[in-house]
């Protein structure tokens, strides 16, 4: 099995890339989930399937050392405003969030900040797709659940989570592999190109 | 003259807001201009006109300390990979870069980077609609362009700047004023929108 780069799928690069990443985030968890959504996008780009980039993690900097080379010293991490995902697929908007739960019957609505929920009914007023990829961890199971209908459950709902079992009908789980990792696009067409 | 959130226009301000941006920055130049179209997206997004949002820069993070409640000790500024701004209006990907020059009479191409070429070059491909917002500082005007004909310049093009009446012949200038202080959506309606 070979990547777009030549290289050979090796399991110890990723274990390691995992393990750095987990020491330079505030959590581990879901760091492996981020890490496949990222290599999905980089297969879809490679294969001109569309163009989805995750945005940076926003930096408050506070203090900058330009003696050495503008060496930021002292600087924080900021919460993301946004989603995390965006980009454009057959001339169209797809703005998306990645939600990981170690959770084995439901999602819970905990995770989601107030902030995400307005971007993303904003995406949907302008015309965009938005949708959730969520991730049950223990089940080793991902699904694309459209995002108005997160949004239904977040604001109408008497319930603090969605239950697995509707997350089964409403969604479509993702088919995985080693490349891409996560498929989402084919989900993406499933839900809002085929009539 | 109010701003959506109540406070009064206030020169002060803003000019304090240039100058600590300025340092905490590679260079000075172009910031207040970033500062115009981040200002212009947000009134745009107050006023349900468009969604679209500046990616956050991109920072290498060598050293969190913990002890600190996650303080960055030790990161560097990256290259955007990208373009600065996408988003979403009237159903279509939106997706430019926003670049500022001191030139009087052209603008210089050394000022994009090839993978911001390549990375429009994909945006198009995918259906987006991409161009660049360029300023020129010393002429208080700023143009739209589509990123197409820049593209075109960029790779065929035996000069290595664009004259400015190439600019103003091909693009659209836009409009400036103090809310929105570029009414840049109303060239790209008139570009991409108009038939």
């Amino acid at each position: 099995m070979k990547y777009p780069n030549g290289k050979k799928f090796d399991n110890k690069n990723v274990k390691e890339k995992k393990t750095t990443r987990g020491i330079l985030n505030a959590g581990n968890r879901g760091m492996s989930f981020e890490a496949d959504i990222n290599q999905s996008n980089a297969y879809y780009n490679d294969n001109n399937v569309c163009l989805i980039t995750k945005r940076p993690t926003p930096i408050n900097i506070v203090k900058v050392d330009y003696s050495r080379g503008a060496t930021i010293t002292h600087a924080y991490f900021e919460k993301q405003s946004t989603t995390d995902y965006n980009g454009v697929y057959k001339n169209r908007y797809i703005d998306f969030e990645a939600k990981n739960t170690k959770n084995k019957t439901s999602f819970p609505l905990a995770n989601i900040p107030p902030q995400q929920i307005d971007h993303l009914k904003r995406v949907i007023k302008h015309g965009g797709i938005a949708f959730f990829l969520i991730q049950f961890e223990s089940l080793l199971k991902v699904y694309l659940i459209d995002a108005s209908y997160v949004i239904h459950f977040y604001e109408n709902g008497d319930r603090k989570s969605i239950p697995l079992e509707v997350i089964e009908g409403e969604g479509i789980e993702i088919e995985q592999g080693l490349n891409p990792r996560l498929d989402y696009i084919k989900a993406v067409e499933q839900k809002y190109f085929k009539k």
